[in-house]
């Protein structure tokens, strides 16, 4: 197996737990590898740090999967770490629904799998993993026996690995639209044409803590999606709801969803711009006691942070218009990009500019499904937050 | 009305939310106040800021109750506010149990109102605060005609407003040993001498979190108390839990409400120092699968803030020892003097010492009945984490 030596002047990164080792960070090498190969990393003077796939053709240059010198990374590794991470979930009590596996943070880099009670839907984003994919399925196959696994492997970011955007069965096939259930109801899922794995499992207790605040509530919710926080919000007792997407086939889903749940005459929904019509609203002194907001990442790097800054506070700021005083802003973001504190500084730059005091009632991240390791910024990414605005 | 002039060169502090103004921060005045009157506080250019109540002996001089002009303070003032606060646990869903009134982030300065059912606790700690007890029992009276009103002003804090600590009864007597629900569970909430208000409904949320890692896990919990994180653990499933006190009679109020709830052949206390027996244990090579911490404060002032670091790190490191590979820590740091970033690098050096990873499972502050003002950063005090630890 080839060598792989860090250079000798790179911070404790590597060493206090991440398990990325980008390009500028190797120096000398032993042995040869193809793209995709696992190598053994070592420090500069030859310590061992641990074994992880190589991708030359990427930034991320090598991707790390273990620490142990004896523990050999092959198909029994892959099941072994899967399951790891099945008993994870049971023990924390995410069992019919949950992100399986959330790549870094169950030490599967680039491997993302969404258990949809009995289905599992699988991605592969670095080149590296990707060529263990038959092992991944053979796994899920044996520890699940689940009634479909599907591929979701139609993102951007597997062109920055050489790999092609593509998306399919890895099981026989099955009807990809299915019902899931959360929190006592039922919502459909396009595990072929939905956003990302076709759900966003992370906000699922997220949605719980919106059950109070919305009784008897006129709600607005903006960047519905599929109109999971709406449906949740007339479910938990609100006079009504309005949900907006700018997506009209996002809006059909949601109706679908409401329907489906018996709540169609509470919560309705529109194609609309969000951005638009709650600066239109607000000149016109609408008002509502709830306002939720679930926008989507304004960016995706680092080198356009100030757009996603601007955006965040701008809706923020349209949205606390529309609050009656008292009133609630229950607000989401879920890029990396913008850290927690700064997302609370978000939020206060928007409260002063709309000259509204508030008050923190809930503050709280993804689900523990998605769990956090401290050293790996990117395993911390969403931000949830309700505020009493006075 | 006396009027008090902020010096030019003071920070934005109080303009941006802080309701207390310390003695170093006054400049001129107008007219004269006896300690505890209300005054008017104006910027040293004369624009208004607010009222509040006014303490020569103390180092916080005064304590801002209003930003408006127009608001008196009066009877009724104290009326409004503490039905506002009510409207607000109610419209959060903390409604038999709750902190009723949380000081600063109630608007109420000094003022602690807990709510155990049909009784409400009371803590004045300010000497402008304790003025208004008559006008705040007697809104307390007419909003939840209660079984009982009583005083624990017995706290060493209100010495340095020139108060005498006392306590007794607001209302009618009572019996002050009474019962309280939490979570399906009851506890015993003796309103005279325990701790604090009695007991701490801060956690009432956070004993819930630790619902799914208990099940089937033996259980180790140090600075029990009255054993609610206990009892909680053995009522979710735990398949033996031992909780330690190193106070006889808290064991013996934990051991009573383990046989309140049916769970005494799960749980069991003992009186012992958590400090010592967790590092002998260590040493014996003991394992749980789950170990609880809810240590005290550990130091009450800013200059002892190296010791608090110090006694959280050790005790938390002598509880990761005692997991087993997997288990989880459940931990909690109740001082406002540990801000929630501190308190992430202590767990991080503890487990850096105990040689463990580990893994954030769940993040939280108190329960939404204790409402934080970013601006006033005592009102944001409890921290409560979970983590995995491999």
């Amino acid at each position: 197996m080839a060598k792989f030596f860090l250079r000798k002047k790179i911070g404790d990164r590597v060493v206090n737990g991440h398990p990325w080792i980008f390009a500028n960070e190797l120096g000398d090498s032993d042995g040869t590898a193809e793209p995709g190969d696992i190598v053994e990393v070592y420090s500069y003077n030859g310590s061992f740090i641990g074994k992880g796939y190589i991708n030359p053709a990427s930034q991320i240059r090598i991707r790390l999967v273990t620490r142990e010198k004896n523990e050999e990374v092959n198909d029994e590794f892959f099941y072994n770490r899967i399951l790891e991470a099945w008993e994870y979930r049971k023990q924390i009590g995410y069992v019919e629904n949950c992100r399986l596996i959330f790549g870094e943070a169950d030490g599967l880099p680039a491997l993302v799998i969404d258990k949809f009670n009995d289905h599992l839907v699988v991605q592969t984003l670095a080149l590296g993993m990707d060529r263990w994919k038959t092992a991944i399925v053979a796994a899920l196959q044996k520890i699940f026996n689940p009634k479909g696994i599907y591929e979701r492997n139609d993102v951007p970011v597997r062109e920055l690995e050489g790999l092609p955007q593509q998306k399919g069965f890895l099981s026989a096939p099955f009807d990809t639209n299915i019902v899931i259930n959360e929190n006592g109801l039922k919502f459909h899922v396009d595990i072929e044409n939905g956003q990302k794995t076709g759900y966003f499992l992370d906000q699922q207790d997220n949605r719980r803590a919106i059950q109070h605040i919305v009784k008897g509530a006129d709600v607005l919710g903006a960047f519905t999606y599929t109109g999971t926080f709406e449906i949740h919000a007339a479910h938990y007792g609100a006079k009504s709801v309005l949900g907006l997407d700018i997506s009209e086939n996002a809006v059909a889903q949601a109706n679908k969803n409401a329907a489906l749940n018996g709540l169609e005459n509470i919560v309705k929904f529109e194609a609309m711009n969000a951005f638009d019509v709650l600066k239109q609203w607000g000149k016109e002194g609408r008002k509502w006691d709830v306002v939720m907001l679930d926008p989507p990442a304004f960016t995706k790097s680092r080198e356009n942070i100030q757009k996603a800054i601007t955006g965040y506070k701008e809706i923020n700021l349209r949205g606390m218009k529309l609050i009656k005083p008292g009133g609630f802003l229950v607000t989401s973001s879920c890029t990396n990009l913008v850290p927690p504190e700064l997302f609370l500084q978000i939020i206060e730059m928007a409260a002063k500019d709309a000259r509204r005091k508030i008050r923190q009632v809930t503050w709280q991240t993804q689900s523990s499904d998605h769990p956090i390791l401290w050293h790996v910024p990117n395993t911390q990414y969403l931000k949830f937050l309700i505020v009493q605005v006075m």
